[in-house]
């Protein structure tokens, strides 16, 4: 292959970095694929480096050393963050969504591309430094935004099951009470998806009580795994006796009015802690 | 924002296009974020276009005229698809993963980030050109495969449920036959989950007989929708009287010994349907 100009050589590097996210790649990769000396591509990375910045969509970390290499760890700016958080809670409180009950339909955001690529970078942003070995998540309305989150980590997804399935192998179990209605519920994982001390982030759609999120901790436990973090959806607010603590939310459903066909959504908890001040819901 | 220079338009130009597949974006939008004359613009975009088409990423197509703009259309080189083909041929091989019954535990591969991406970029660079509207699935193994596809072809995944839940609204439902098991089975899909005369792509994980995959099938008749496509990762070989025809798989599992634990998994059809030739298996 010929030698290539900077300005071929950028397109390829941001490709590339773009779709090898928290993944180390050595220069010697670069120097090879461009035919180019090692100090030309540096060159080169300060100028996506700069440009990734200013955009807000990531950083490059340089790592020296033989060993060494750039990481491309995506990001997400406070601007657009806020925009895409403020577009979920809005469409969240359309009147169309209420079902009987009280429930809201949700697939639509859930099955929307552009949404989750946010929801993704958003949750990817926010744990970016957990040094996450996994995602978990149950079935069925977690395993999309688990999938966006660990697309941006570069980490696989492990799907608890509701059932034991016979293509899982041995699987292990928990009970544990679901939080809104108090029923005795199971869960399985099968005892291959997760090694012993992985770091792992929860992923799920909705959270009322956190009856689901804690048996998802209980069966870390069982995996020796380290829970470092949490992330949801959307919250119900004033949950009596919320089980459990520090997770982060996107949206926070506060009121629904079955009656009078009303929908009250807000912005979750993911700007109050700590990264972010002075969001304006009304934008 | 001060003037860009070519190198710093072009990450960005990179980076814009990658995060928005199958998008039309007019040339003033980034007329206005470059401060640059379109003239330029147009420039830059035939450097990325030229390097997008060396690496086999995908095509920048230019529609001109009032309405018109630049789309980015995500592909994959017959070399990368082959290697990623290969690559989960031979993992799918390995005798660990046998199962009880002949079964194959695939969860690690359905859950591995990048395995997804190539997976995605398989199915979205061979339906490119349908049209597509929607990736239609079932629970609970084809949703990662589903949405690493309609994340390349940005379109939105409708997600089959097995069960009728109340969070889904009104459902229609569908019984079928599995192909293996001859039970009579049923799906659900929320009835505001698909629009009428939605161009759809099935994509699934595992088809047998095809069984579920004509359930799908008749669940879009009750739908008004079209089919425009089927994309399974692994079909088994030697199905007596295949149910479905027309559809394209990565992965053919080829004979499963228990007794001897040997899996022999071989290439899928989707190079040999009309559009690459010439793959060798044991590169």
């Amino acid at each position: 292959m010929s030698k290539l100009r900077r300005s071929e050589r950028i397109v390829d590097l941001t490709q590339y970095f773009i779709s090898h996210p928290h993944t180390l790649i050595p220069l010697s990769l670069f120097a090879e694929r461009f035919q180019s000396a090692k100090s030309s591509i540096s060159e080169d990375i300060d100028i996506v480096q700069e440009m990734f910045k200013q955009r807000g969509i990531g950083e490059l970390i340089t790592l020296a050393g033989a060993a060494g290499g750039v990481k491309f760890i995506p990001k997400i700016s406070k601007e657009e963050a806020e925009d895409s958080i403020i577009t979920i809670c809005k469409e969240l409180s359309h009147k169309e969504r209420l079902l009987p009950g009280g429930y809201l339909y949700m697939s639509d955001i859930i099955g929307n591309p552009n949404r989750l690529r946010q929801i993704g970078r958003m949750f990817a942003s926010y744990f970016a430094h957990e040094a996450i070995d996994a995602v978990l998540t149950v079935e069925t309305k977690g395993i999309p935004l688990a999938h966006a989150t660990a697309n941006y980590l570069n980490v696989p997804v492990v799907i608890v099951r509701r059932d034991a399935k016979i293509t899982e192998g041995s699987v292990v179990s928990i009970n544990y009470l679901s939080g809104s209605s108090k029923r005795m519920q199971t869960m399985f994982l099968a005892r291959r998806a997760l090694k012993e001390n992985s770091n792992v982030l929860i992923i799920d759609d909705f959270m009322k009580v956190g009856g689901t999120i804690k048996g998802l901790i209980g069966l870390l436990k069982e995996f020796n795994a380290n829970l470092k973090g949490i992330g949801v959806l959307v919250e119900t607010d004033g949950a009596d006796e919320r089980l459990v603590e520090n997770y982060v939310s996107l949206a926070k459903l506060v009121h629904v009015n079955e009656k009078d066909e009303m929908v009250d959504v807000q912005l979750g908890n993911y700007f109050e802690r700590g990264k972010y001040n002075e969001v304006n819901l009304n934008k």
